[in-house]
């Protein structure tokens, strides 16, 4: 399993200093949305300049005009980038193949996704499914079991990514389990008073 | 009927341009997605510096951390602010809290919402819910008829916009129609040979 570990809510000068002290302790670091939206591209730059070692994933959470998105995220050099499964199809199939021409991975976040748009979009093939609970949502989830229950119901799907208020216990136990291949976590890393000795104690600790 | 004049990707210095030459040509000017994903809160500022007559809304899609995202457009310039209608309901909870708190206004695209999700979501009361239809879609629709099947199912929402590929006739009609409160365009006034003539033409089209 792999560990991406996002960097959210901070200005651009903490982002960029985060990632350079992160850069190879995390397998993908994650550029969160709130830094694509309030600095735009220009974080994408700066954030890719610092890493030599780790994967560059761009929240962008694209909804709509998917090529465009995602050839703008790449160009400033995203190697990963995010769509809404809530999206239309012909909206995901665009952003899937900017993403397959240029050798880059898509990665669908499933917020808000019910079954029915779920099975609608199952179909691609090489692309990364984030299982995600939101931050604003009231109600809890039991991790193991949402993925236990989704892999039953959707097998055909290989990648799968889990984000969503994500502690150590649950990350040693999805690790466990073996169904996903990147397990997602924000703030208990990025806002430990040691995030460094954080990221390495995730890293440690999914490793089988 | 107001008009929504959106500018959409395109470098800063000609939004900024364009925002400038459409100030109070157009009832409301969008900054557009693209555009906050290129540039950030940046953008915000700077079309915010240059506008004295129009509202300024931005496109922001947020569909996750709805009370950051709503503040920080705020806090650079917006006077309205868009949530994704697939966002979940806490989401839009947060986003709606922060608006009316603030005195600004919320809009809700209704982007691959379905009928079941509208339910759960039609009782923001001062959100202004607008109908769109994603420029990735290969599907068209017929926008009065839509707009007539929407009011017909969801008496109880006052203020409506509508979004996706809108042209003249079709504006005309809407505004003839009398159930939208804000028709929104897009490249057919910014990508026009003269966009200020074409903003002007919408406008006078749109005047009951």
């Amino acid at each position: 399993m792999n560990l991406q570990t996002a960097i959210d809510r901070v200005s651009l000068e903490e982002a960029v200093a985060l990632a350079a002290a992160l850069d190879g302790k995390t397998d993908i670091l994650e550029m969160g949305t709130s830094l694509v939206k309030d600095y735009g591209n220009l974080a994408i730059e700066k954030i890719r300049e610092v890493l030599t070692t780790s994967t560059l994933l761009v929240d962008s959470k694209t909804i709509d005009e998917g090529a465009y998105e995602f050839q703008q995220a790449y160009r400033f050099g995203a190697d990963i980038v995010t769509a809404m499964g809530a999206a239309s199809y012909d909206t995901l199939a665009a952003c899937y193949a900017v993403s397959q021409a240029q050798d880059k991975t898509m990665m669908i976040d499933l917020l808000e996704v019910n079954e029915e748009k779920m099975h609608q979009i199952a179909d691609f093939e090489q692309a990364i499914y984030a299982l995600h609970h939101s931050v604003d949502r009231k109600d809890k989830q039991d991790t193991v079991a949402s993925v236990a229950e989704f892999h039953q119901k959707f097998p055909q799907i290989k990648r799968l990514a889990i984000a969503g208020g994500i502690d150590l216990t649950q990350a040693q136990a999805l690790a466990k389990q073996g169904l996903i291949e990147i397990v997602i976590v924000g703030s208990k890393i990025t806002k430990a008073a040691e995030p460094i000795q954080a990221a390495t104690q995730f890293m440690e600790g999914i490793q089988s």
